[in-house]
């Protein structure tokens, strides 16, 4: 048996534990050859693509290694599959694993790369191909993946948010003077992020985070006027999450246009807008204020949860043990009932997750304390123990491919 | 004996080191009481104090916490001392300081807590007044103090950075398409950590940073234009570290103005020009480019230098205990000859560090390479070590002023 490995969309933290997790069933499972795709499905359409040496893979620790390195150590692409099944992109495609013999093709990613693992999963019902199971493997910091708890890459994310919001905290009450600091959090339709800031508040007897804004909440320009003036009137420094789409429902400092159209993959460009706020406020307030958007560190940063990462290894072993025998499903994480954090694996069709996105539940949002006891619940398990890095000369250093590779 | 501490200017992730030895040092030379000024100067001119608890400070071990915990924990102020020695604001001072039977002040700070150090030695000395003595102890993440071979607090802000560039070339190589990175980095005046970005390319056989931008070197909008395409003639995804106060030599993006006048201290807002530069390089090169702010993280992190860390808590101590004895000095850092890093501790006159700045040798600038070379062997040793952090659900914990004051 042969197989591939491919991982795709925005980096997360943990995206290489569900590499290595697919990796190491892999070789539990006696497969000959294992391949890794290079960016994503394109790498499998150009023919760029490395395997896997078991013995270099073991003796180079590449397991725990990979479970360390941030960010899509085979690099990722986001390439939409052609809605055409006829089309010759899918014979490329289909053609190359037949070559390489390729029984299971693992594909990590979100939302987008999980409509590539159904148009895969089509092709192969309407051709009648035997033998190739095409799986797919979830991820995303964002955690607005349907059909599942929560996703592997969040936990970690929200790890790093409340870890520098309470470092920012420290910042902020530094000066004896009225401030505001709009934090601007990734997450474009979705405020999963922003709101698990509110983790950094868990244990103190005071708020450090104090307003958060997420894209499900509608507010007006003087709605965010107003909770600032009020917050200002309890707190001096006042922190405010903000997710990176969240707009006054007005849209009135839209204009002049955000820097450009699009990010070069048709995403448009949504970060800025803590910054116009913070303009905004300062002119209407006469306040200190000030914007910092965390921007990709916070998806790529070595603050990793141990939780998140095991969890995203489980999930890629898991991915490649169903292609074994079976094809077009993604294995996912269910939460069990009960007062301690305890989780199950289970596994659902891609047409559950593809191209959808779940958003805070409503009765969540119904105001800032329910939101933050909700959030708290449900992250802060996520975010539990540490991944060591390994530092050399005062930094970390990663592992490269060429340390399991042939 | 009495003393009290205070701490001003910007945040470092060590200035509480500095601290920890200084309150070390009092316990150790059987100070009376050890009293902390909040917000700078500006908590001996409005009596906002605290006094340490000395067995406290022992059972809680806060001088190790306090050696973890980034950020001026007594709060800062940018408190500028009239120039007319006649003003009350001294009268002010120097009653509360009898008042406490105060024999040594230090007070930790940058170029700008050194002219009030100085200032209030002049007081001193035209009033003749005995017995009560100003000590600075230096502090800023910038590195552009006059009279030491480097200041804490640098070291760990430039470990944060080589670090973080570190992982933002794991985030920019995933994409298999042109791009180009702009990481905007403190620096208004002197472009020492925009360089010590360099280090991230230590023992790595392709540069992760390609190019460095700092305020002491003079380039056109048109040389970096040309910088950038021939940098993309070698590697597709290029990353520029950016000092925040550098800008072309027309300065032909500075219009539309920068979105403030000043940050509230009189200090103009200055970052940003990467967001500009990046928008200008898409425009003109068509290819994917985008900005990151390292922003106030960078001066506030928890990606503390053993090194740093150490240094600043001996100059702590020695500060304080310079005090004893003397007054108008302040204890810095000289680097002795030789092939292994060892420091040696000297004392200068704040007249040598106060409104001044330091800024990168001109024969360091002379080309990429030569920069790369003199900014390794010189930061290199400053980043070693790290600091653990105490973690608490997922998250760093900090001391607080009550685990150590009564």
């Amino acid at each position: 048996m042969n197989c591939i490995i491919a991982q795709s969309g925005g980096p997360t933290s943990v995206i290489n534990s569900s590499l290595a997790g697919a990796i190491q069933a892999a070789i539990d499972n006696d497969f000959d050859q294992i391949f890794l795709s290079l960016h994503g499905i394109e790498g499998i359409i150009k023919g760029e693509f490395l395997e896997v040496d078991k013995k270099k893979f073991k003796l180079n620790e590449a397991k725990d290694r990979l479970m360390a390195r941030p960010s899509s150590i085979l690099g990722s692409c986001r390439f939409k599959l052609p809605e055409d099944l006829k089309d010759e992109t899918y014979n490329k495609i289909f053609t190359f694993l037949k070559e390489k013999d390729i029984n299971v093709f693992v594909y990590i990613g979100g939302n987008d790369s999980m409509d590539t693992v159904k148009k895969l999963n089509t092709y192969i019902l309407y051709n009648k191909i035997y033998g190739i199971n095409v799986i797919g493997c979830p991820k995303t910091i964002d955690n607005d993946l349907n059909g599942m708890d929560h996703s592997p890459g969040f936990g970690s994310a929200a790890k790093y948010i409340a870890h520098t919001l309470r470092t920012i905290r420290a910042d902020v009450d530094v000066y004896d003077l009225e401030s505001v600091t709009i934090v601007e959090i990734m997450g474009r339709h979705a405020g999963w992020l922003a709101a698990s800031s509110l983790l950094a508040d868990y244990g103190y007897c005071k708020d450090l985070v104090n307003l958060v804004y997420v894209p499900e909440v509608d507010k007006s320009l003087k709605d965010i006027e107003n909770d600032v003036k009020n917050k200002l009137k309890e707190e001096k420094n006042i922190i405010i999450a903000m997710a990176e789409g969240f707009r006054d429902i007005d849209h009135s400092l839209d204009k002049p246009m955000f820097s450009n159209t699009d990010d070069g993959f048709k995403h448009p460009v949504v970060s800025g807008f803590a910054k116009r706020l913070a303009d905004y406020l300062r002119d209407k307030l006469k306040v200190k204020s000030r914007s910092v958007e965390l921007n990709i560190v916070q998806r790529t940063s070595t603050c990793i949860s141990k939780t998140d990462s095991d969890e995203a290894f489980k999930l890629g072993y898991l991915a490649l043990k169903l292609g074994i025998d079976k094809s077009n499903l993604i294995p996912v994480l269910r939460r069990k009932e009960g007062k301690d954090y305890e989780v199950s694996y289970t596994e659902v069709e891609p047409d559950l997750i593809a191209n959808k996105e779940m958003k805070i539940p409503k009765d969540w949002l119904k105001d800032e304390n329910t939101l933050r006891e909700k959030i708290t619940a449900y992250a802060l398990p996520l975010i539990q123990g540490e991944v060591d890095q390994t530092y050399e000369n005062g930094m970390p250093v990663f592992v490269e491919l060429s340390d399991f590779t042939k």
